[in-house]
């Protein structure tokens, strides 16, 4: 059943005892929901618990270190921030199906819950934002903290396109009664691991550049990933890199898999389609990014690549 | 004399023709409050002229290409942005001594002005956009996109320590009312030119690790400048880098300069005094961002630094 933020706040008052799960490979604004919503029920006197697939990165610390789990025996189960079941991860084996309510942003929801409130003009943060003020809880310095988290690093601190007068206005807001803003910044935006600015080094001297500078490729090999001690998922920076270059039109990240296959991640600007660059390498995506793959050797991929690209970029002299 | 915000507008009513002036080495901030300031007068019927001592970078043309310059024979001097008269650049001669009206946001403003309008609520543009609503003037898209350009460029996007609930309050009206965010952001804060990739590249490349990762030192030669084709005034993200590194609690640059010299720019966290550790190289700074230089050669200099930042790091310890 789709629900309204009344309903959900009323939902919410019936029950006592909640389990609150975020996404898989979690995230500022799925794990500052998780625990913005946890601080409201605690407020409320209810007992609750937050459960994550995979491991919360350290940076989030001043989310986890004062939270304590509360044993739960019936728990009302709540997805806060995944849009679909299968972005439960492990937890999806224990969950899926069970899903009492599910609070989210993307409009691709799967409505896989038996209650979804979906909101997408502000990140999941905003709506957890919203619910307090519901349900009459004034957000302390902790979940204004957890919630500005989520709206910071859901719009890239502002910057992003899904930045809306209402993101900034709650911030404002959250700022006007108090954040250790400059904290949450330099931890989400300023600080880069050792071992991604050695990625990142060993990636920009693969840089290369094809048809006067409008292309750009960078290759990345599980070598590099060795050498430098990073993971694959840590290298998002990278992968944006050659479209952020002056006059770059199509910008790729060819990266080498385990199997020792390949990836491929292609940003585009203005009227060139990166899903369409990638449908022709049996992959998809957006207009202005988009992943393909292949099996073939590098040089035979990367050549086959070019060529694609080359078309797109004719294209537009037509 | 100080005046406040309706002095300010009661100013610009009793004259007809203006000369507004930005600082030098222009900016978004005091670039757009120029030509939002410009707008303003234009749309009351006045004739008023820009300047600047520099030439005005290109990706500001969405607030350039529209604009025309009148012909003024006995203008009212207004600088916007402008803390000092030294920061006019070669424009210091011609209007040093003769400004009217100074509209600025730094609290070191110097108050050369016959009349001073410092607000340090906001970035220089967001007093703009206070005047044009005191003057009645509804901001249109041109005057918007010049606004948001101020605001978002001098808070690193709403990033740093400057940003405030005004701040984010108004970005948010300049949104609703409309602008292309998307554009503005593209080219201020994801736009890499291909000479500054490289000096990064060349940069990062002599990236060194001291004292457990405590300290990170990165050298610019004039060598880099050269074979990258860039300018000394264009590496502020290399000048950040070394203090986002994680665990570093003293990041250095270290810059060869035109003779032959060599500057140094000190970054630091937490506890770790910058001014302190540049004032024993006989420089001087803030806190977090300091600056030195010395005429010895590299090898003895940077010596000399390590010297330095081994005892600020050692005092952590007592």
């Amino acid at each position: 059943m789709v629900i309204d933020l009344k309903q959900c706040a009323a939902l919410i008052k019936e029950h006592n005892e909640f389990v609150i799960i975020s996404h898989e490979h979690p995230d500022g604004d799925t794990l500052g929901s998780a625990f913005a919503l946890a601080e409201i029920l605690r407020i409320m006197g209810k007992k609750r618990v937050v459960k994550c697939s995979d491991i919360i990165p350290k940076d989030f610390y001043y989310m986890t270190d004062s939270y304590i789990a509360d044993d739960v025996t019936d728990p009302f189960i709540i997805t806060v921030d995944v849009a679909d079941e299968k972005l439960l991860g492990n937890m999806a084996s224990l969950y899926g199906g069970r899903v009492d309510l599910c609070i989210d942003h993307h409009v691709s929801n799967t409505y896989y819950a038996k209650n979804t409130f979906v909101e997408d003009r502000a990140a999941a943060c905003g709506i957890i934002y919203e619910l307090a003020l519901e349900l009459g809880i004034e957000p302390n310095l902790y979940m204004r903290e957890c919630i500005y988290t989520g709206i910071s690093t859901d719009t890239g601190c502002f910057r992003y396109q899904n930045t809306t007068p209402q993101t900034l206005r709650i911030a404002a807001d959250l700022m006007e009664k108090g954040i250790d803003s400059k904290k949450i910044n330099k931890l989400m935006f300023e600080t880069k691991t050792k071992s991604l600015l050695h990625l990142e080094l060993l990636a920009r001297n693969t840089l290369e550049y094809y048809f006067d500078g409008r292309c750009a490729i960078i290759t990345l090999t599980q070598a590099m990933y060795k050498e430098s001690g990073s993971a694959e998922h840590e290298c998002y920076s990278i992968t944006a890199l050659p479209r952020q270059i002056e006059g770059v039109l199509v910008g790729a990240v060819i990266k080498e898999k385990e199997d020792g296959t390949f990836g491929i991640s292609v940003r585009t600007e203005g009227d060139i389609d990166a899903s369409a660059i990638c449908s022709k390498m049996n992959g998809g995506g957006h207009k202005g990014a988009a992943g393909a793959s292949f099996s073939c050797s590098y040089d035979e991929g990367k050549a086959q690549l070019l060529n694609v690209i080359k078309t797109a970029l004719d294209g537009l002299n037509q």
